[in-house]
């Protein structure tokens, strides 16, 4: 045994989390046995805390304190447009532009039929009862991967037919990036949707 | 607020770890919500348990369950050479090699001026005290920078007057390395320490 107990099973614990390898989990592992223990103590409240405390929004399935969310909740926000997105993280990206002043709706994942990941499994159902409102347009923001354009094909096929304006966010060369450097999806799909200037 | 509040706590104690930056910080943070709660239990659990349950052991400061560690409890182990780390998680590396068979010790740092480490913020003096045993070798097995060279540099000095035979790993060419990319200290190191055939 190279570890003692209670270190090896420390460092067991962090190497099942996403994105930490053998190496840092035992950084980590080490680093929690030189924390203060009350700084030890407030880790592992911060996560029992935020599991226990947080739901899903009933309306846009974000992550949310209480059962309809801060943004759904906010009279600001106009209720016409739904921007729809794979994961809640993906909403923060998009807040922190400060432009859209609409509402979400969270998928939880994308279809994936290699996965098993149908139209049930993701949150579909409950983004065709919100449109019953006055909603006007549904931007789709998942990422420019297959996975994405396929999920957001799907929804384009089951919304615009009930009349409703549904769109898709650019594809096209990253502001500041070089064309050198661009990969060929991408320039090829920036020489696809180029604008007349 | 981006974020609903346990959802940003939890993040924000992420981003506090070492190596974790805000995007792995928020990865975690989500994977906990998907995560089952008895996992998230087991995960906190284990780090109070780790934090609270390990000491140091009295004789060579790595870290352990009880006041002496497996290591120094070993009667296989000889007691005449003792090899001196910086961390406890070096003493693993060694270990690994199935190789060395004598005791550890671990200085919890190296000497650095500039941050304020002195001799007196490592464990030296629990060394020195080691060493009226029936020690006959220490190897000083820091790491190859700066600090750890002048660590090993300082430690030298002090116990080779007490007729103790103390030596370093050696420094060269890893093996497997190409000329081409070793750096010039590697190399440099490699040609001064150059062994007859």
């Amino acid at each position: 045994m190279l570890f003692a107990r209670p270190l090896a099973e420390l460092i067991a614990q962090f190497e099942r989390l996403p994105g930490i390898g053998p190496k840092s989990a035992q950084r980590l592992a080490f680093h929690v046995l030189r924390m203060p223990e009350d700084d030890v103590r407030r880790v592992a409240d911060a996560m029992l805390n935020a599991k226990r405390s947080l739901k899903l929004c009933e309306l846009c399935q974000n992550v949310s304190e209480h059962e309809i969310c801060e943004i759904c909740n906010d009279p600001k926000r106009n209720t016409t447009q739904i921007c729809v997105v794979a994961e809640a993280r993906d909403i923060t990206a998009l807040e922190r532009l400060n432009e859209f002043k609409g509402r979400y709706h969270v998928l939880h994942g994308l279809l994936n039929p290699m996965e098993g990941i149908g139209p049930e499994q993701l949150k579909v159902r409950e983004l065709i009862a919100r449109l019953a409102e006055d909603v006007e347009e549904i931007i789709l923001a998942t990422n420019p991967t297959v996975e994405g354009d396929t999920t957001a094909l799907y929804l384009a096929k089951l919304i615009k037919p009930m009349g409703i304006k549904t769109t898709r966010l650019a594809h096209g060369m990253p502001v500041g990036g070089e064309l050198d450097f661009a990969d060929n999806a991408t320039l090829l799909s920036a020489l696809e949707y180029r604008r007349e200037l």
